[in-house]
């Protein structure tokens, strides 16, 4: 019987262990979905693969890993981007039922399959780009039927896709209009959801939209009590407009990661590098909304915060559905290079899942998600724009 | 005999023809290539057509014109990209044989066959996402042989592949080494590229790079003269980093287009307005280059100057290969509508190429160049980023 089930031979290995973790000329071998080893492909040991593969020079990367999402939902806000483009004012387009609330309207109107379907090509545009695990945020149901809704969709993008899902349940992302004025209650109301969806396993984490727009750092902190309740680790949208004091709050519960973080202070980072909590940097809703500050790099990068890239797919800020142009953007924006852009979509990533003993690096004992790519370095990977050099997909060890 | 070779039924169209110029529920009839019959789906005459195809309710549009592209080029300068993010200077960068330079060295030593297998990757990307004309400059091989090299190499991709490539000849894009201090000799020497080009058919159109780093007015207007006394038509890189007045001077010539425009003024405005100059726009370069002066939009549109849309794609400035992405970014950064962009990468790209009268609209006897897209309107081109849409395209009448 052979030892491995896939040799991948005649490939560039960039490991993301230690920067890039360069192996020129390599090899890797996966065994029952795991990697078994990896080496120069000289020492590589054609015999012990059942199946040998030629990676034709390609790169071989970890498979991609999209941290923040909220890409299952219906409808789409480009009637109210052209509108404003046109001269409406939000005002206006409020007025005319637009903004969140309609999001919120056609995601609660939605059956699970319709829901699916309207997902599943953004979906797709994230995977034939190398993504192998994407994070999925329920959030424009606020009902409890309605977020189990979205939920259940995300579960079932990773049963029908080769990619790993993981769920985050974000009922504090607005207020229902059915909770106007009432949003204490709607935080209680929150909070009663979490047992039902940890019951039933559908949200591996919980987030909150913590800013003067959607819920305060009161309110958020009991949506963390709750959901410390029931075992679930927090993630929290820190800081994307005002300066909350939210980063603070989710490195003080020890939560995975804070996310935007555009107006972050000192002492939050300071807070963030005692706790290990992951910066995760959406460098689409700045971009789209025309935002001028930047979240601060220098200082998270001298405090050794790790920061994570993630697409923030989402109707209204970030109708962006490529991983690659978000690394571009954190490069150009922001001036990451381009080794802190591909480590944010791979090794930081996986830290802000929680899974970084399973993915997000080529080490022995890790998933095998590959991404292999046409490119003469890994630094292409942020350089070009709109482009895909993505030539293959290995997902739990099979090609895709 | 079939009267018409194709009808595609159960489409929108958008045919570009006075706005959108939206036509739901519509059907279009091809002959020969050329648009046969457009209108109602209900009075399509189904019996007159060999092939019938059902559009699935998609969006059928011109296909896409990128009308400003050094998409021939070898090499890429991601190294350098990398080397300025971790701190290098231009000077360092320079001093290292960086810069255009590389791209000329890497350009003159490739091979037709490697220039061509270099350059596919991204003119695929471009083709993915429905563009069906796309024109293509020389301008880094800087000597007769080089640039013929690169100018044979984009005819070969329109022969290739399914898109008719426009070629311009830019041997005025930058002073080779060998010519260093002699400018106005090596304009000398451009000017005399063009009569053998221009009799090999080689060029459709003479560009230049008018700017305080590239070349002088006069030097321009020398080229100019040039192309001229071969019946070529002229466009111009104008006013992208300073006023060089090189709009006023391709106005006067009568010339197809002046490209980037970030410093464009009212005179060149209105001399672009007067002599029916098109303002190609090319948000990829100002987004990679972090520019801060956006173009003349508002002055550009009350004058009623035609605006297009293109990628610039090239290795130094605008490393994009997704006209779609730049759509978004004329939207987003320079504030253009969806309905502007989407004419910018059509009916006016179209005019841009001087071929108005072939392609960019729907119309009848225009060619049968069409791109399908799975949207809920034209708006979702623009408003969504990273992502393609694109179900189909017909070329000259086929299913590519
Ligand atoms: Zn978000
Ligand atoms: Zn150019």
């Amino acid at each position: 019987m052979a030892l491995w089930d896939l040799l991948v031979t005649n490939v560039h290995l960039a490991t993301m262990v230690d920067g890039y973790g360069e192996l020129r000329d390599g090899a890797i071998a996966v065994k029952d979905g795991r990697i078994a080893w990896l080496g120069a492909a000289a020492d590589a040991d054609r015999a012990q693969a059942a199946d040998v593969r030629d990676g034709a020079g390609c790169w071989l990367t970890p498979g991609l890993i999209d941290c923040h999402s909220h890409i299952v939902h219906a409808g789409n806000r480009s009637d109210e981007f052209e509108a404003r483009l046109n001269g409406a004012t939000y005002e206006d387009i409020a007025r005319a039922g637009g903004g969140i609330m309609s999001t919120v309207r056609a995601t609660r109107q939605a059956s699970d399959d319709e829901l699916l379907a309207q997902s599943l090509p953004r979906v797709r545009s994230l995977l034939a780009e190398g993504v192998t695990t994407l994070e999925i945020k329920s959030g424009y149901g606020l009902s409890l039927e309605s977020e189990a809704k979205m939920l259940r969709v995300a579960r079932r993008i990773g049963k029908e896709l080769p990619v790993n899902v993981a769920t985050t349940f974000l009922g504090a992302h607005a207020l229902p209009p059915e909770f106007a004025g009432r949003a204490d209650d709607y935080v209680a109301e929150v909070c009663n959801m979490i047992a039902p969806l940890a019951e039933q396993g559908l949200a591996d984490a919980v987030d909150a939209f913590c800013e003067r727009i959607g819920f305060s750092r009161e309110q958020t902190e009991k949506v963390f009590q709750a959901a410390a309740r029931h075992g679930l680790p927090v993630k929290l949208h820190a800081e994307q407009l005002s300066d909350q004091q939210g980063a603070q709050l989710v490195a003080q519960c020890g939560g995975l990661s804070a996310d935007h973080l555009e107006h972050l202070t000192q002492e939050g980072i300071d807070a963030m590098a005692k706790a290990g909590t992951v910066a995760v940097l959406l460098p689409g809703a700045y971009y789209f909304l025309r935002d001028t500050t930047p979240p601060p790099v220098a200082a998270l990068r001298a405090a050794g915060v790790p920061m994570a890239v993630a697409t923030d797919n989402n109707p209204g800020t970030s109708p962006m559905a490529s991983l690659l142009l978000a690394l571009n953007m954190v490069c150009t924006l922001w001036r990451l290079t381009p080794l802190e852009a591909l480590a944010g979509a791979t090794v930081h990533a996986a830290r802000a899942l929680g899974r970084q003993d399973d993915i997000g690096t080529l080490e022995v004992g890790k998933r095998a998600d590959f991404a292999l790519w046409n490119i003469a370095r890994p630094a292409d990977l942020s350089y070009a724009f709109g482009f895909n050099p993505c030539r293959g997909v290995i997902f739990g060890g099979r090609f895709v």
